[in-house]
């Protein structure tokens, strides 16, 4: 049985050392160990990749006894996952379909190890494409006047349905922090521009206009102050004086979803921790 | 011998084969085209690599009946370049040493086919070098107080030596506008970040904060706005939350390197037009 | 109208200048240009995007007189594609479903501007997507035995389809010249490796145990001889020694569906030429 | 006082948990472990940073400590480094300037933490820019008649001057074993292509007959097989059909000049670690 270990905690001599030795005498073996310092705010994290006996392996005793002997002393904020459990994911859209095809076609091929309880819109308009590959979908309409119930609608749909996380696959309807609140650093967002440079609305047309040779997309988590939260994972592509806007948007395509199925991939795997307001990423 | 022209003119039909008809009834052969249409603003940019017989070529009269017959009649705006001219470039520095190492390496390999009659600086530092490679030194300090001194002073070096671009390689210094009119188009900048984002001071230490998983750096020609001015090139590499602000630095070095020595090369071989404070890069 | 020509021809003085004229003088316009001279061999290639009127427009007409006057005089062969005819593209396949299930989102997200008649398989096992997209499958399957039998319905099912060009996406079974002849520079495959190297059986097998730290995809025009057609389009992304040869398949994936769909949209626009076993792209 | 220890041994459960807790109780910090299972071989790889008292830390003790009670039971192999020894490394060049200026450059910036007791070469082009940065320079000609002698000249020379590695900037000299011997996995050579791609002479004329997209440089440890050595680092840059090869070669320059000082800064950071002719880059 494999257990992937998350802990951060204030920096001190002996961490490394106490935890391995911890789980080796709980009978397991340490698979692949990541760990990072950040020496600004003297906080140390480690992911650990290990391997129990599942048979002799019982998660509530090993977590009881982690706990008392040496989360505590160390001051960890510390989580432990286990592979037996898929992460379940709602996929919410609106009128763009490329990165919806793009991850649902991942999902088919077993490449995205996820369910996907549903996928939710403001808009009608993909249904067929849920329908296609046999996806509940839920059509959840948004305007100034029924904004709260909408939410409410939204929460309803994914606690009855025990979701983990939110992928905005080209959602284009902000986010606020009745979602972001009850889905901490569990919601993935992809922007079509490398943040901070173009956040907001238009960011191709933006780029268009400054002339850039470059454009980008940027995966985050999303925070209440837009476009603004934690990288999780960004790309870039050449652009020249040649490509018109149109052939942004058509480069960009690719760009987002890629960099958002790889966002997807490093959280299911548990190789995101977020601090400050950026990521670690054990890659 | 070799002779490259530059048009631009609003666009109509028929450019490309009235000019190309001319140059060839002047016993001229078209080596090389390139054009663009920038269709929001209708305009037309051409770049013409030609052969003429270098015997047989007229300069001048080549130029009046051009302008006379083609040029007028299109409303064009034109350039034209022989290749048995080598332009004279000067190198503005302060501190880091980086770029200059980098561009003095690749002249002296040949290739950088432009002359340097004088390197630039605010501070002393660098002079060694220049003396390594045997190229003229010049300390221009500058303060707040000097400021109109320091840069009449500049411009005298610079009409002494017939500059006819200027390459800021990591200059830390503000370029006003007395320089830049004498220049339009002719100063040529590193930043070191993928502009438009973070523009102005300390862009290694921005991006640090930001927890960006790229970082870039950006040629440009000088405006009067800081860091606005046309893009030439810019280029990016991967960071990540290992990474320290040195190392951000450290590897930007090399992005910075590349991406000015490029620009500086694409301006050399005319192959940037400037309009609307966008480029187009006939690479 | 939108018309696209190609040429080539051998270089001499005054291509450009002769055919810009005659569109002209045909009440066309000259959209956009492209042209290259191989040196070695002394070939002019050129690419034009032009634009005629569709009332006055008469193709064939057109076709003869430039045939009679240009093209003759400078032993061009040459090509005429207008806009209002959309290519037809065959799709092969195995049993790998990633690029499939790409170029079917991409095709009708509308960004791959062809009809795709069918998809042909060696395999059952992709039937389902077919029906999936609502596109005719074929499954012919091949052995030793049957592999002239084979053929030919391929070749029956290709002509009653007016197929014009094939995507080999991931077809793992050797295409012969029974095909190719009909077909020459029309059958795009895509090789998962940076040919040259690892051509042949499991690339990415030979890559992982040669400790390489960038693996790639070739797409090319299919020729008598295996994985060394003209290369229209290739991509890389860096490995590392943590990289598992399951980790390079996952990686390679995306690079494979990227480099095919860029390959089949330079071919759908006319942006390739073949020379030599060489492409000019005119991207 | 930091120290570096690099392992590899049979993988066995315990080891991290081992090595760590021995360094904790030798009054020594684990700043930074990285460690890689190669699960073909079931060899584990673990590379430390480690931070000691200098005022306590006996490195002779400690180091026969850990043989005893370590290394002996999982059966290491294992170093150690601290970091107040500078590596001595020698640049063998010919007539190629790029890499030695690159290099000479990063060196006086402080950015290559080595000493560089000589330059050798088998020309005396080079000459003049080891003068300009005022390091010894040794012309060690070679023919088929003296390559014994010669051999031993450099021997002479690597040994008098306590080389610990050597580095083969654009050095067109096939090195033998009498070196590679004396010197295993401790010669750095830059091959200007993305190997195993365009192994042996001339890559870039390779690489435009082949009609290739991108080019790349490999930089490796020096077997004596030619161009198989095991590989440090990696890149490519994009080409296309206008380029010539002079154009690769140009390109391919900047390539091999950043691809060479990256292998070099990972071999001094005692990053690399070599197993069935692959590297393990703790990057």
């Amino acid at each position: 049985m494999k257990v992937i270990i998350l802990i951060n905690c204030p920096d001190k001599s002996g961490i490394i050392s106490s935890v391995t030795r911890f789980i080796h005498s709980h009978s397991g073996n340490v698979v692949y160990l990541d760990q990072h310092v950040d020496k600004f705010s003297n906080v140390f994290f480690m992911r650990l990749e290990t391997d129990f006996n599942s048979e002799n392996f019982n998660a509530d005793s090993f977590k009881n006894a982690f706990e008392a002997s040496i989360a505590l002393s160390y001051h960890m904020q510390w989580r432990m996952y286990s592979d037996t459990v898929r992460p379940k994911m709602a996929l919410f859209v609106s009128k763009y379909n490329h990165c919806l095809y793009d991850l649902l076609g991942r999902h088919n091929s077993g490449e995205l190890k996820v369910d996907i309880p549903f996928i939710l819109s403001n808009h009608p308009d993909l249904k067929f494409i849920a329908d296609q590959f046999g996806i509940p979908f839920f059509h959840v309409p948004f305007s100034k006047e029924n904004r709260k119930q909408a939410e409410a609608e939204q929460l309803t749909l994914l606690k009855a349905h025990h979701i983990d996380f939110i992928v905005l696959a080209r959602y284009m309807q902000i986010v606020s922090n009745s979602l972001i609140d009850v889905f901490p650093n569990r919601i993935i967002n992809i922007h079509h521009s490398f943040l901070p440079a173009f956040a907001g609305a238009k960011p191709y047309h933006a780029a268009f206009k400054r002339g850039v040779k470059i454009i980008g997309a940027t995966s985050h988590y999303v925070t209440e102050d837009l476009d603004e939260g934690p990288i999780i994972e960004q790309d870039v592509i050449p652009v020249s004086h040649s490509h018109s806007i149109a052939d942004f948007i058509s480069k960009g395509r690719d760009l987002e979803k890629i960099v958002l199925a790889r966002a997807i991939k490093l959280h299911v795997l548990r190789k995101t921790m977020v601090y400050n307001n950026k990521t670690v990423i054990f890659s």
